[in-house]
């Protein structure tokens, strides 16, 4: 991922420095299983007094220079390891190279999920507020883009709450998907190595095995958790598409906050952008294009082909990364979102109250006119009269015929609000 | 779904039949809840003594036509009724359309889910069956696409069988995801429905009420749904991928059925191709093709927008169709899937034995040669004399200085099958 | 394609009929050039006479019923030939079933893209009409969503319109590169048939012959075809995107034709959504959905494998109706599209004059000042008193110091379309 | 892109120093036009005095500094560049920021672009070396996989040779489709800057101007060149599975050059693994998955939105790099490509003659057999006896009623490269 939306604390977690760190990490509770079912000797486990100072750059150098000979990852690693200590060829014993970066894999994808998902937490914690704070804060509905009917401010923000809760169940699912390792070979038949080995070493690394494996995971788990990181994008996506269309001038409902040396544009110094949330939107459809290579992935060649791996090394990364970016953009914008009710108030009123028809039309109903005829008279007093409809309705011979003064006031103060608080309660708020 | 892939089955579950019995079905449970709830009058009830012969292609035929004037499916459903009966004015008391849509969209989407999930119950049923007939029949291990090492055909199916396991589990997840309906109104507030009344409806329609709507259920839940149906294809491209790979010619260890009036090319009568192997790897394409369309309906504006309603009538009941299509046609090439056991074991022997080298790397190492070194030997003997080995690994100077005769025939009798039961029995098999 | 969305012209292209029209057709035509060049005896020429009278349906129900036989669509449609005319066993000589098919679908998707191009040629002109008429309108012009500076809403249709331009050459560009047909063989060597053959059914096909085949048409052919069909929706998907933009409540500036029995809601009289334009925008992401299985048709194996033709099946047709479909209901919104200018002028003033900054902006720096300080003081009189810009800027010191009242009512008074003929000149309007 | 994949050469291009260097290439041309056109002073001039030495990294990490605050990057690189000249405030008259940016990508995007095709270029000029080498050397076409009619290695290599000379056209378009900027201001009506300005800078550039923009040259031209870089891209995806396909144990005919040091796997040193195909293969999945989010960039809002900023930032270098690293990958393969024809021979014969069959059709049609009935024998025996279809044929008894032993050996002679030439000639080789 490009620096601009790269936050520090994920960019540590897809360094490379983290990877060997991991690669080593599965080697050595491959090893120590090993001396403990006794496969390897005992002095093996020098080796970690051997590398108890490493420096990570230094032996990254050292797999780099030998990678450019031997053209293989953890080849290279290996043989740099065997320089620093004699022990290492104890290392990767019985191993394929899949057991090592697959297992490490599973960790690190698993550090960066536990990233977003602590960040996506607060995010959520953020939308729950705001949903409590402006409960009963009214809001023009909207269908089609147009006016339907009112409803709350803090409705909008639990929608998203709602939606969100299943996203983190989605984050947590996807984090009990990936935790998956295997120490099974080169053809995932356990021909040099016992299943037992594997079991101990995801015991030691907290992981699971892989009930049965090729030489590599296999990736449906890839996607699956993928699909997850996608819906949750797309949890931002509407968010801040919802803020672009309130912060359209003509709207002037929610803006973003606008810094004091912010500037808009570099032709027109009036211009006040709602960037951050355009940015969002912009960064999930990038997010939602990784969706199909990681799902063209799963259909590997027999045991497995590599076709997979540099595509891996480079959508995993960025759309973490993109993901952590844009929830932490996204909890900011949504903390200091500036929210304008007198201008929500002004616009569910200045362009007439037309909108109150269903009242209209279930109490005609219930006096027994036919619903289609009932539709069609309001349907000519709203798309007629609707700058004046309060007054149209209240003199419409037809509606007269049946509803009487008090009955039209009823419709026309109709409390859009009474359920609002049955709503909370099925979140326990 | 054009004819050609379409079962019978699936067909029904998406005819504009079922369409509107399921929205009737949902009109009526809400006009019964509302009677209980004394909204609406007893009477009402009579409807369903109206209806109770009702000529469903009638009322399709009705409902069409009214459609081409008021541009609205479930307005012009709700005349065609008022049409037959007086208490239709009853119906849809304080609902919005989607109430009724996506309720019923629910119970469709689940049936057609539920189909998906018996056919791929069988389809795992015969993917155990094999894996359990050919537990210890060898096979060689290909990674690359090269030989690796040897493997037994009953782990192949192990592992599709595994994912599969994985597969269903999604599918299932998908059933409950799908499984919530609303009756919250026009802009999801209930604002003349109680969501007690929505509990109610949902109770009778055996579904879960959505805690909060907008006028339409969330649309995560469909890509949601999707994003594991996908899943389950790319489990069957996978598997068929891999019989076309072992039905090419100079393979020839899997292919499929052949039937006796079959025909393969219109100018070559000798041709007998792994055509349904490769129409499932087509279709999965297309399937995949559909995740993003899904994807792109989240982010719908404010309280709902209808960019939505277009794709879904097309995609939803096409990829469910075509996933119900390529299992059954799956089940039915694995079935009886011609496995050439002769084949496999000339396969593994005309090339030599020269993918025998990790039980002496791994000795080599026991003996204290550096892993480096060991690798060195056993690249360079397999390399260049791979169609003489044996011979030249028991004849190899180096070699000898290590291992005995004894040890070197272990290695080259050595078991890649010994950890098969254990595997299995991670299974329960 | 769902009927729903099918228009019959379109629908005729994609008939089975049609299909084995045009398979006869290449295989009369490859007859003809055989009996010319002496390769087939000249009485096979009798088969047309026992065609003359054929019956379509009638071939199709024979061919169908055969299918299920011998599993291969062309050599059933060969083998109910032969039961109409012993000649027809002249038919296909030398031939693969690629021939006959690939050579026919560049006929009909020629057909298909020509229709797409009258219907398209149509909906430019409308947009240029609509650009001529409303070439000086004034409308506020937006960008990020919020107001920028004024422009004209013909401005907005020349970009559309210059856009489609762009997309109208494209599809001819994309029927010049589907015009390619090949008579080659089974693998393309043209091993029974010589290139001169093919040359002569192209030239009666009014086709050209690839120069280079395997079995079949190269695919990037028809993924060329895709690419430049999607960008032409998305030219659709812009202008309605837009014009849903404009039709909101609150910007009321465009609003799609509704018809007096038209009915916007089941629940709310009131409603008048743009229901058409969402319609399109939801057809465009299927549209664009089609995109990567078409992309993921080219890398075939060897000299082709047919796992391509189930996905051509269905997205062929599907993206040329959808897009057709499109086209003209796009058309005749546009066509018949309601701009109120009055309101478009309200809404220009009604936030205040704050957006005229940048001329000052330019004024400012022609006086010397920097860019920066110049740059300062606008964005905090427009930010401030956008309501009163005008009077505020009158009377702001900083300003005064360096422009004079006539300056300061210059540039309030900017001329935004001083140059739009210059444009429109470009365009030869 | 990951230093992994990135070469030299693209990286220069994408570098940020690239990117300033060519806005101020814009600002400067722009400059020199006003002063030409007399709207800013000739003094204005002397800020290329000032520029002359510029140290374009100080000039990056001031715009970073700045662009902290003000949140623009444009607006922050004039501001250093107020800093360094007093001429500054001269840049940038009457232009919005896209002006400068995309006119300048315009520029970034074609250096890409030519260095693509330069590459490109020398890819097929390869394929074009091997097609004539190989002109006339045998091997099986296979399609479906499995064994079709015999071709020659020399046709694999022209197919792919004359699909990448369309795509080499293709790019050439992309050159011209993507050179157009636009200096038309803030919403793209010259509301400051008169048309003839952004014709002489265009000239200036070597650009074309856009006819018409918004505030962005439109975007339809950026999804058209991507659409194009991936079916150059999928041309290699073709033709690295087929090697991939070659490879394979069972049937060595093609193989990628493995150096003497290199190492196939960490547990099997006999491994020689194709994979450096196999990561062409892995790269053009990313790289078609890029399609789906440029074409999302296209319906921006009105007079534009900023969402398409952030995915170009990441896209455009990742995916010209990508392409850029295959081509030179993908030519590094090819050109030391092992072809094992006497494998390939072998391969043609150790399974036995059935694939000459087709002869025998056609000539059993000219002695007036139905082929329906000719069909049956060839089918018949060539399934049988498939490993002795010479003598079986020969001694066939229905087939001996038609043909003499002269015409069955010259069917089981069949010339099937008799036209290689004449293909060969249409491409003037």
């Amino acid at each position: 991922m490009i620096k601009r939306y790269l936050l520090p604390e994920i960019e540590e977690v897809w360094k490379d420095e983290n990877k060997i760190k991991k690669w080593l990490l599965v080697e050595l509770a491959v090893l120590e299983a090993q001396v403990e079912f006794s496969i390897i000797p005992k002095q093996a486990l020098k080796i970690k007094d051997d590398l108890k100072d490493i420096d990570y750059n230094y032996l990254l150098k050292r797999q780099a220079e030998i990678e450019k000979e031997v053209e293989h990852d953890v080849i290279a690693f290996l043989m740099a390891l065997e320089e620093i200590s004699e022990y290492a060829k104890y290392l990767h014993y019985g191993l394929t190279s899949s057991d090592v970066i697959d297992t490490a894999n599973a960790l690190i994808i698993r550090e960066a999920l536990e990233l977003i998902k602590k960040e996506y937490k607060e995010f959520i914690e953020i939308l729950k507020e705001k949903a409590i704070v402006y409960k009963y804060s009214p809001i023009m509905g909207r269908t089609h883009g147009v006016y339907a009917e009112p409803t709350t401010i803090g409705l909008k923000f639990l929608n998203y709450y709602s939606e969100a809760l299943r996203n983190l169940k989605r984050i947590e699912d996807s984090i009990e998907e990936i935790s998956y390792g295997k120490i099974s070979g080169a053809v995932g038949n356990y021909a040099f190595l016992s299943p037992r080995i594997e079991e101990e070493v995801m015991k030691k690394l907290n992981l699971k095995p892989e009930k049965i494996s090729t030489q590599i995971i296999p990736r449906d788990r890839y996607a699956y958790v993928i699909n997850n990181l996608v819906l949750l994008a797309e949890n931002l996506e509407r968010i801040f598409l919802e803020i672009r269309l309130l912060s359209r001038t003509e709207v002037g409902e929610f803006s973003e906050p606008f810094y004091e040396k912010q500037r808009g544009s570099s032709a027109m110094p009036h211009k006040r952008n709602p960037i951050r949330s355009e940015r969002i939107n912009g960064l999930v459809r990038l997010i939602r294009g990784y969706l199909i290579p990681i799902h063209e992935n799963i259909a590997l060649w027999h045991e497995r082909d590599i076709s997979h791996s540099s595509i891996e090394r480079i959508i995993l990364p960025d759309i973490t990364s993109a993901i952590y970016y844009i929830i932490r953009l996204g909890k900011n914008i949504i903390k200091d979102l500036i929210i304008d009710e007198k201008r929500i108030k002004e616009n569910m009123e200045k362009f007439g109250k037309y909108y109150l028809t269903q009242p209209f039309l279930l109490k005609l109903v219930q006096k027994g006119i036919s619903r289609k005829i009932a539709y069609e008279w309001l349907k000519r007093i709203s798309h007629t009269e609707y700058q004046h409809f309060e007054n149209a309705i209240m003199n419409d011979s037809e509606i007269r015929n049946y509803l009487s003064e008090d009955e039209i006031k009823e419709c026309l103060n109709w409390n859009y609000y009474k359920n609002v608080e049955e709503i909370y309660k099925r979140f326990g708020l």
